[in-house]
């Protein structure tokens, strides 16, 4: 007996996704850069969703799935678990229909991240840092809020809504070879290559993930879900397994899961900074990593790199004034 | 007996100058961010030339004055003295023009500068790191070589082609009520000042600079070129005093010279860095500084801000990957 093929998006959904958080998010730019292309020895384009609101592509998928909601279901409001970029995402576009956003945070999570929720109008809970505590406490909110669970990544509204990108993306691009993107719970990584495979069938996805969190290329070998490893690698947003929706989705639709090591990573991202002249977070820099430092064949192609976010910790950044100006 | 008036670019020259430079810069992108007009009470809207080639304007002026010269003039080269970024900015554009440019630097200069100078093509001569041995080094290199001197800032091609920032700006954003730009030696500011009050003569200009280099301020106070205080200010692109040139064309056009604090340029350099996900250099932070610590009577109105460059040593910025990696 056959176990039931799980949800997942089609294109069509992508395209309604698109239509309908299309006046909530930026339509965030592609930038390319001669240096870089020198580096490579191809054409890279960079999709900035470090530039989507709340500094990452997840906007998308959140604005997608709280629009999505019927006006009666929407009032009882969104739950997630999340101490990332998702937690900020879907607390933003909860308040911007107006409804409330319960999100379980472990309470280990950085003081700065709770306090940019909460900026965002969204109402935490703390729980203790496991998996089953988080899981654990969001069934209780939903239980006794009636609000509707919004997972980080494994939901189909999410997945269409991040699909988006890659819509814009070759809307912008339309002769993209290849399209790289990071993958640690492959939301986007499956809603890009839905969007793309539709758009443009010959058109090469890949997954990039840190050689020290390579869980997704261990479940394409296995054929199944591995889970992620303990942290260690400091692209920390890739740092979840795959779910039951994304699995078969990567399975089916991505060409390659490419790996990088932490210095490749550093490296990448010290590039973007000093090139680029923007700011990413570390999980941004696997694609350009992978793509400096694997061969993929893509040599003079045109090459697609979504920029996933650009929540960095500048308080390591930003250079002290003189010491002495107090002397002034 | 009046002294004659030193020469001043004048609109036509800056339209003429955007003409010329058109193929070889890029349109810059102006960017916006609902934070920051949150914090300040504007529609701030900011110009960002930290994404120019050479990530700064001054590639604007250099290459106006490259391509400004015939081509018996051009074969022999341009020279420079300069330890910042109008020494890779005109080694860049004469590498455009496949013409030598001869720079001196301070043998102080830091390697990474002198790299990057000749990473663009630029023959570097070093000097001692006083003025006077600066411009005797650059005297020299002309007589030697026959190449055109072109300084910094206190050149009208250079100011012309500086202009052209603010062409770009009001014509993306032509309701702008002010414009604020860092001021140093003077050369964006003339420029910008030239261009927009050509084009809305009710604009108000606006120079930005830090308290700690207050020279601007203090020279159009006394009437006179007051010469830059010793280096303390983390501003270190704005060190420098008006010049011949551009002190006229400031006291004439500007229409305020306003100061920040070193603690408030390290502020809104966060904050630049933190809510607009862009890499800029300190300097570049001081316009935004004054819009949030001075009251300039701008609430509510359309808000100019040039961003003039990114070169920041991003070495301080980028995160080591854990240190446990060693141990896999």
């Amino acid at each position: 007996m056959q176990a039931a093929t799980p949800e997942r998006p089609d294109f069509a959904a992508i395209r309604a996704a698109q239509d309908r958080i299309r006046p909530f998010i930026h339509r965030t730019p592609v930038l390319t850069s001669s240096a870089i292309n020198e580096m490579t020895g191809a054409n890279v384009f960079f999709k900035c969703e470090n530039l989507q609101k709340v500094g990452a592509f997840k906007f998308r998928g959140a604005c997608n799935a709280v629009f999505s909601l019927g006006d009666e279901e929407a009032a009882r409001g969104v739950v997630t678990h999340s101490s990332g970029n998702h937690a900020a995402a879907l607390a933003l576009a909860a308040k911007k229909r107006g409804i409330p956003a319960y999100i379980v945070m472990p309470r280990t999570a950085p003081a700065i991240k709770q306090i940019a929720v909460e900026g965002y109008g969204g109402r935490v809970t703390l729980c203790e840092p496991t998996q089953a505590a988080r899981e654990a406490a969001a069934a209780e909110l939903v239980q006794s809020t009636g609000a509707n669970l919004v997972h980080p990544y494994d939901d189909v509204r999410v997945i269409a809504g991040q699909g988006t990108a890659a819509l814009e993306f070759l809307d912008e691009v339309p002769d993209l070879d290849a399209i790289l993107t990071p993958v640690g719970g492959g939301g986007l990584l499956s809603g890009t290559a839905i969007a793309a495979k539709a758009l443009r069938p010959a058109i090469r996805v890949i997954g990039c993930e840190p050689a020290l969190a390579d869980d997704a290329a261990q479940s394409l070998r296995e054929g199944r879900i591995v889970p992620a490893r303990p942290p260690v690698t400091i692209a920390d947003g890739l740092l979840t397994s795959l779910g039951k929706i994304t699995f078969p989705i990567v399975r089916d639709l991505v060409d390659t899961i490419a790996l990088a090591e932490e210095t490749e990573i550093v490296s990448a991202l010290r590039i973007i900074l000093e090139r680029m002249k923007i700011v990413i977070e570390p999980s941004s820099a696997v694609p350009l990593a992978v793509l400096l430092s694997r061969p993929l064949g893509l040599t003079g192609r045109q090459v697609g790199i979504i920029l996933t976010g650009g929540n960095l910790d500048v308080s390591k950044i930003v250079p002290m004034p003189p010491s002495n100006q107090a002397t002034r």
